[in-house]
């Protein structure tokens, strides 16, 4: 089977950042592409009762520490942002207009909005910083820019949300290969496994 | 450094059973020992606010297959217990007793006590289960079923418990080389490179 990876994530997770960086290469690798779904996990923490990893006693400080060793881990560059977590509706939305009307441009989208939030400390969030940066790739970032409050976009990305979590999201990087569901940058090995076998 | 790696766990936690069949030869490997510290992780659950993974809404349905695909990437025989999570006391008890009492026949009794349950679906709470393990390993199956309700064993695993919240110890299996902390069987990767380099 060559269908495309599910990758149901959220711009605020320091484990979605680490498995950005490193799914396409992974799918690439078994002839795969990866199906970018922003999502908003908050939204799926509020239905579920349940809250981000930083907020739980002790987990909370474990996870600060973890989040920057496991990006070291694997070679990947990584700064706590200063304010986390943050609200990430509008980088959320970005992404859906572009995976609608430039789809081309998609990943390499999602991988520089991780890296300004988890590398260089901008308030991905803000209208001017999503500009900046769809700028920067040479997109129409006006387009951009407008499009993400388009009525369309934001019932697509409420619909998204909603669509994971009945599909069993409840946490972030959320992976999909086929039906079988891993939870976690720490399931990569396994998925490269599963890529290769079909099943284990 | 040649200290012993801190293996903190619960006999009801299936990702501690896939690490406690895996943390000797991972120890060994770097010329280190295993120092097993039974807890009651349902305490510190308790205190902490938190819950058993399987009692979580999406999570607990996921935490069930990803149990037995864990075991199956790591070549490890893994059956789920009818009854899960259980109460350990009396096991975690004979473990420490054994560990006061007969320190050299410690892992086997770990790994037999985890198999047993996880493998075998084994009451490895009822004194008669404990008794038969330990009679199996040739050890003094009355001595052990005697010792475990002492009250120094009682306390003990209590203040061990306690000891462990207060190093920041909330799930299981949770590993400290020297005194980095690790959660999680799925760190056993970060744990052989921290192992081999000192850090990283």
């Amino acid at each position: 089977m060559t269908a495309p990876i599910d990758f149901y994530f959220d711009f605020s997770s320091p484990y979605a950042y680490i498995a950005i960086q490193q799914i396409e290469a992974l799918a690439a690798k078994h002839g795969r592409s990866v199906n970018w779904q922003p999502i908003l996990i908050g939204v799926i923490f509020k239905n579920l009762g349940s809250m981000p990893l930083v907020e739980y006693p002790l987990k909370g400080a474990y996870s600060r520490h973890d989040f920057a060793r496991s990006a070291r881990f694997v070679g990947i560059p990584f700064n706590m942002p200063t304010a986390f977590p943050i609200n990430t509706v509008n980088a959320a939305r970005a992404a859906l207009w572009i995976k609608t009307h430039l789809p081309q441009h998609l990943s390499e989208f999602v991988r520089a909005v991780s890296r300004a939030y988890f590398v260089d400390n901008q308030p991905i969030n803000d209208i001017a910083v999503i500009h900046g940066i769809a700028a920067a790739l040479g997109l129409d970032a006006d387009a951009v820019c407008e499009g993400l409050s388009e009525p369309v976009i934001k019932d697509g990305l409420r619909a998204n949300t909603e669509a994971a979590q009945a599909r069993g999201v409840f946490g972030a990087p959320f992976i999909f290969v086929d039906n079988e569901p891993f939870w976690g940058n720490d399931r990569l090995a396994q998925i490269d496994r599963w890529l290769g076998h079909g099943s284990f």
